[in-house]
């Protein structure tokens, strides 16, 4: 039987209305005590209600900005890890060995600095999802065709990496150094991608693919480091417990877990959106995956 | 009191992983019948469950893949559709005279051929909402700082003009001249507004609440002539009674209708969002609205 979704239709666009309702009730107060009024005055001539009287599922308030209580998710932690595309064609090789080339510069960088590693690996896991959302986007605008759901699974999929990015920056500070080098890193990616993504979509999704599996791999030897005691298994940040719905007690081994599930999942979709194109399909022919962030 | 989200909670991974079990075993059905096998044999290696057996409300197969249930909303068309922003800076006037002196070669170019007119100002609206959202990504990953929920709101926003020209589409059938005029509209006004939005996201947030402004006022004239009779007021297309959660015997009225509203929100959080940077402030200091599309 198909599933139900329905309770997945209760309308976000209601709930917000309520919630306005109370934060139109605070904006007066706060007008009212008299500050920050200029800003409350232009919110509510645009009639612009803000998201901070969302609340938990506990009833506490809802503290993030930067993701709303209905992206949180339950990790699928049952997922194979141990997948892996076996390279047979050319470009399948071009793909395996450059992002194989790309993993020695990174080992020397970090050493077993696992924590640094996954904060900067982050800011580059980020880019792909958005370039390729962003031009299939445009390119359904210009051909006046739909997607079959990829630009949003693409879109899913960096929100969901920057979500990485948010949470490991409150385990790792990043060092001035590396901080530039992340704005040289993003300049070249981006740009390497983009093009790559324009020329071949095909060898784009592919080396992604092979990145989540590398990265798969990272994760696993940072969670053999938090086993063993060579790294602090440290509480679990704020953030990565309401995004990933952990228990309040979560450890920063929980959350590995469920970030090396995330890029599981990542590596699936990404293979299997370049399988799409090995068979000669564009991937609006074949429906996107859902909930696959 | 603020709203309670938690019925939002309901997580839809997990319905996911219920719809995920019956395509799996539809997909069984389809290899043992022994048509589409290929396809099923990656599909079950990559563990991707597609979104084909989603289901709407009344129990009925869910059609389209381009967007999913939860998507769907019903848009407040209780918004004050006459809100104006007075431009008073010479930033501000910049932006409407480029806006209005874009009206002249529209209205020249498309008369009252309000039907083409919406469909083609669609590949056109659902530009600024993708690049904003791409560059305040790229920015939050750069800087390792959160972006207060702006990047998805954007994001959302170019999806919701992406999905009024899916409606348009279907009510008017572009033309080769068209095609062409959107090609290149596209690369000038992506890459105008990519280092407009770099330079002065002030200025380009203003400029799109100025579109929206005459957005509202070109789809206000399409009503009129559908009222007047002078255009045929056809029975509304079946992705906008889905994605709009209109009656089953809305017409083309019923469309227009709620895709202005949508313009108003658009008009609404743009101009917000420029008075925040008018302000001296960065989007990320004041928490995105939610439910905008
Ligand atoms: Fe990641
Ligand atoms: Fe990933
Ligand atoms: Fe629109
Ligand atoms: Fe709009």
């Amino acid at each position: 039987l198909p599933a139900v979704m329905v309770r997945l239709m209760s309308t976000a666009s209601e709930a917000n209305k309520e919630a306005a309702k109370g934060q139109g009730e605070a904006g007066k107060k706060e007008a009212a005590k008299g500050e920050g009024a200029k800003e409350v005055v232009i919110n509510s001539y645009w009639g612009i209600e803000q998201s901070n009287k969302l609340v938990r599922e506990d009833g506490t308030e809802w503290k993030w900005t930067c993701f709303r209580p209905w992206e949180t998710y339950t990790a699928d932690t049952s997922i194979d890890l141990t997948k892996h595309h076996e390279p047979k064609t050319m470009l399948d090789k071009i793909a395996y060995w450059t992002v194989k080339s790309l993993r020695f510069p990174t080992d020397i960088f970090f050493q077993r600095r696992y924590g640094c590693r996954a904060m900067m690996l982050e800011t580059v896991a980020a880019v792909p999802g958005m370039v390729g959302g962003m031009l299939l986007h445009l390119r359904s605008l210009r051909r006046f065709e739909q997607s079959g759901g990829w630009i949003r699974t693409l879109l899913e999929e960096a929100e969901n990496e920057r979500m990485h990015l948010m949470t490991f920056m409150e385990v790792a500070q990043p060092r001035w150094y590396e901080r530039a080098l992340v704005l040289a890193v993003q300049v070249v990616f981006f740009n390497a991608y983009f093009l790559g993504y324009l020329v071949s979509p095909k060898l784009a999704h592919r080396v992604v693919g092979y990145l989540e599996e590398e990265a798969i791999h990272s994760y696993t030897e940072y969670l053999r480091d938090l086993e063993s005691g060579k790294i602090a298994n440290v509480t679990a940040p704020a953030i990565a417990i309401d995004y990933w719905r952990l228990p309040a007690n979560a450890t920063l081994k929980d959350v590995v877990t469920v970030v090396r599930a995330d890029e599981a999942h990542h590596r699936d979709v990404n293979h299997f959106a370049s399988d799409i194109h090995y068979q000669g399909m564009q991937l609006k022919e074949s429906p996107a995956p859902i909930g696959y962030h």
